[in-house]
């Protein structure tokens, strides 16, 4: 099968529209039926499968980079009568248990990365629901600020998944029904189970949509709001958007090369190293520099091509179950870069919501992380974060003999107190240190400096610090003793020992929902040959076994 | 099979002691291998089945009632060289998947139940481990306020299920390390992955326990920690206890019947109908009084019948998916009861957190739970409290004609603001009326009055009103409609809308670790023919799949 692929762009786009206008964007969605990743199934009625949520991933993200000017996005339906019909059915039916979590793991991602686009870029997302708006659907909706349902009799916000499928609505749904929307829970357990869903004011009564507008208004009223959202952005008005270009990438067997990031396949150890490079100059010497180097920017490129990478070894290699981060290259010039990335500039916030969005998609994979620091590596503010990103980490304990590369250090920049935020509202140094806070403010007077094992082992922010002598033996033990564990109870343990700390919606939707949906993913009520999931469409009933468990 | 019984006492017990030493108790587990649920396998090593773990609560309850004075518990081995093994593998390798999810479930709230005692009860515990404390044994430890661990070379701790059997620390294990001792993530990953485990001073430095003690002074040490944590108590030093005397069921067929609480099966429609009946009498004069009732004290004798009807439909009614509950007998006769439940006094303290635990047990359990409150019904104060722990409720508007009940009503209490927190930190109104949080200051205006169900519904208390006319057709779909749904899905749509709000340590280990622990223990890796948890201990390795999902 070939590789799933996560790059696209609008010219390519088969599902979905921009349509700007002015400060507004409209986001259309209009699925091809025949535009899905398999020829198996079918798109109808706006449902989706991964192939849609690329697209619609992508889009997302240029509104941010490359329309400055739009400040406020309104998602709606290109199709009569549907606003979107959640995702495809047929599509999870034959899906691999592992494609439907990862499928799930991704249109989450989306879908917080448009509340992120709200919350930290000035871009508000209206949902314009016409039409009947089921499952998946309304989940996109929800992801919206406002939420705006035409009142025609026949438009209905819907979460059918446990009346028709015995599973759960897994993007979100359930979490953002009772945390976001904060629906009364026993009107959101009626309204979970009711297939028809609701509409009308019932709707906006029990909180499931803001607003419900009469027909003959609908474009107007649809309008108005967008503008009353746009103004309350704080994006620039004048500013001219970077042009995310297309994402060069060489596979060849078991290599992946981009410019900066580098994957190399051990299939039969189940290892993959991850090299990220700084950059190959000094920063630029102002913000608008930086904006002239357009996608070229260090950071950007950065962001983009460890996202992908991420996200191909998530889709295309189950077979490796550990990941190394190396890095290369010099640490002042990742400094350098950082500071820009600090400056008060539309760009430079962009660039490092996105870095964080990207190290967020680490946290929630499923696959250990061991960070290398060796003589030579470039464990640097924003590199560095890739050590507290990491399950594990292993430094090298001063140069190596017959060696002329300077000695393994840690390096920790400004980047590393506040500019990416994990899941749970902490960086990742106060995570790291909940038992010992002031830990944390105690590591800014290290800022810039180069820490050697040692001083690195003594502040606390490597696991473990080995003499040169004994790091292959080392390094081959610890890498054959985690090859011989359950993937699976990896997985469990991994996805627990990473979000210490409080829970935030974004949480409890990767660790409670998920972790639900999964197991029931695996239940034959679901799944099996009479299962739900199965037997949908076929006209035939699915036969459950009844035990409560 | 015989039904699990959950009701035990002292005088029973195969596998704990309990030894007084004035505010000193010693809880020494010393398990009868051969006292085990089943005969298919021996609890060596101290390690547990849910016979040893049913009665570890018996006696933390019981420290609680029957032991005002003592203030301080010590956890303790009664055998040489192991503290606890945790759960019996072979006993978790021949258990159905349901068996395992209930047992994890209540071994949970067992170790919360410890936990309670301390932050609520004045009752500090610690554990003294001595000898080998692994995967479960090492769980219980981390229950306990403070942990000593020996330093003689060979008493360590561990969570060695990952590596050794392929699943979770399914007893909080992970969260605990994470959020209570706040271990560092990384070190919890390598930890966790150890076999073996740590001991000594580095047990100290990575913050697994408190502190590690010379051999020699062992004894001394852990008696003068236990007075130092005494000290700290406030419970009273003259109190008398209160007797849990055995309590009282008789079973016959589809009834279970106890004094207050009564239990109708109807396994074919997959209904219970769980009745709970106010007090007889009105409540005693005093809390002198109340105390001079002993276990008869209607709210405890409530609690205890109650918790004991739950957990016996968990472990023996597997096919019983929705629970009805109904209410009977004199709203002024609850609240009286409740007032005294509010005093300031050793014993009303205990009584209340006693019924916040099994209203607990409620939102954690696995079945549908609807409240009718119908003509007759008494849902006043603590009884109230069933209502807002359903998923639904049903409310019949008005009388019945030719019936001389009083009309359906409701009736809150000061119970209902405070007494029962859920896991979530926040009452059950609270949590209730996230979205309008004002609302539940206005519904203090509203105590001891009857409430019926117009004014119920305007005031968001109830799911639904019903005409009496319609009353048996639109239960009887709300039945069936249930009924015919996946029970899986609504096991985890139920997890998720039952805690919106805030998350604390005990909702991640129910929502995060526990549904994590669930997929695992569904997955070929754990529970297959060569799966690591059915091949345990039988010399064979076992051979995962290394895909990773």
């Amino acid at each position: 099968m070939e590789p799933i692929d996560f790059r696209t762009e609008p010219g390519r786009y088969r599902h979905w529209r921009i349509e700007i206008d002015g400060e507004v964007a409209f986001l259309v969605m209009d699925v091809d039926p025949a535009g899905g990743l398999s020829a198996d199934y079918e798109l109808k009625l706006n449902s989706y499968d991964l192939a849609v949520d690329i697209e619609l991933n992508d889009a997302v993200q240029r509104l941010r980079f490359e329309h400055p000017q739009v400040r406020a996005v309104v998602l709606k339906s290109g199709k009569d009568n549907v606003f979107c019909a959640g995702a495809n059915i047929r599509m999870l039916g034959k899906a691999t248990h592992g494609h439907k979590v990862n499928f799930c793991k991704y249109t989450n991602e989306t879908r917080l990365a448009i509340e992120d686009a709200c919350a930290n870029s000035g871009q508000a997302y209206l949902a314009a629901v016409r039409g009947s708006c089921a499952g998946g659907g309304y989940e996109l909706a929800l992801a919206a600020d406002h939420i705006m349902l035409v009142d025609d009799r026949r438009s209905t916000v819907s979460l059918p998944e446990t009346p028709l499928l015995g599973v759960l609505p897994g993007t979100g749904g359930l979490t953002r029904v009772t945390d976001k929307r904060k629906v009364r829970r026993d009107r959101a357990d009626v309204f979970c189970s009711t297939e028809e869903g609701l509409r009308g004011v019932k709707a906006v009564e029990w909180r499931l949509v803001d607003e419900v507008v009469p027909n003959s208004k609908w474009d107007e009223a649809v309008k108005t709001k967008a503008h009353a959202l746009a103004a309350r952005s704080d994006r620039p008005l004048d500013a001219k958007g970077i042009k995310l270009t297309p994402l060069a990438r060489r596979m060849n067997g078991d290599a992946v090369a981009y410019s900066h990031v580098g994957l190399d396949l051990d299939r039969a150890r189940g290892i993959a190293t991850l090299t990220a490079r700084g950059p190959s100059n000094a920063a630029p010497a102002s913000v608008a520099a930086a904006h002239a180097q357009g996608a070229g920017f260090w950071p950007l490129a950065l962001a983009r091509e460890l996202e992908d990478a991420i996200l191909h070894l998530r889709a295309n290699e189950p077979a490796i179950g550990l990941v190394i981060f190396r890095t290369e290259g010099d640490a002042h010039g990742v400094l350098g870069h950082d500071a820009l990335l600090g400056e008060n500039d539309w760009l430079m916030r962009e660039v490092r919501h996105y870095l964080k969005r990207v190290l967020k998609r680490i946290d929630v994979t499923s696959r250990s992380f061991v960070a290398l620091i060796e003589p030579g590596t470039c464990f640097a503010g924003t590199l560095a974060e890739l050590v507290f990103a990491a399950d594990r980490s292993l430094m090298l304990i001063g140069a190596r003999d017959g060696d002329n590369k300077p000695p393994a250090a840690v390096t920790l920049g400004e980047a590393n107190f506040g500019f990416y935020p994990m899941g749970n509202g902490l960086t990742r140094l106060e995570t790291r240190f909940l038992g010992d806070p002031p830990c944390v403010e105690g590591l800014r007077a290290k800022v810039g400096a180069p820490l050697q094992a040692d001083e690195a082992d003594a502040l606390g922010l490597v696991t473990g610090t080995v003499e040169s002598y004994d790091w292959d033996d080392e390094l081959r033990v610890m890498l054959e003793e985690r090859a011989s564990f359950s993937p699976d109870a990896l997985t469990g343990m991994e996805a627990n020992l990473r979000f210490a700390g409080p829970e935030t919606m974004e949480t409890k939707i990767f660790g409670r929902l998920t972790a639900w949906q999964n197991w029931i993913f695996q239940r034959p009520n679901a799944v099996g040959a009479q299962g739900a999931l199965k037997l949908y469409g076929s006209g035939v009933q699915a036969t459950f076994d009844k035990e409560r468990v």
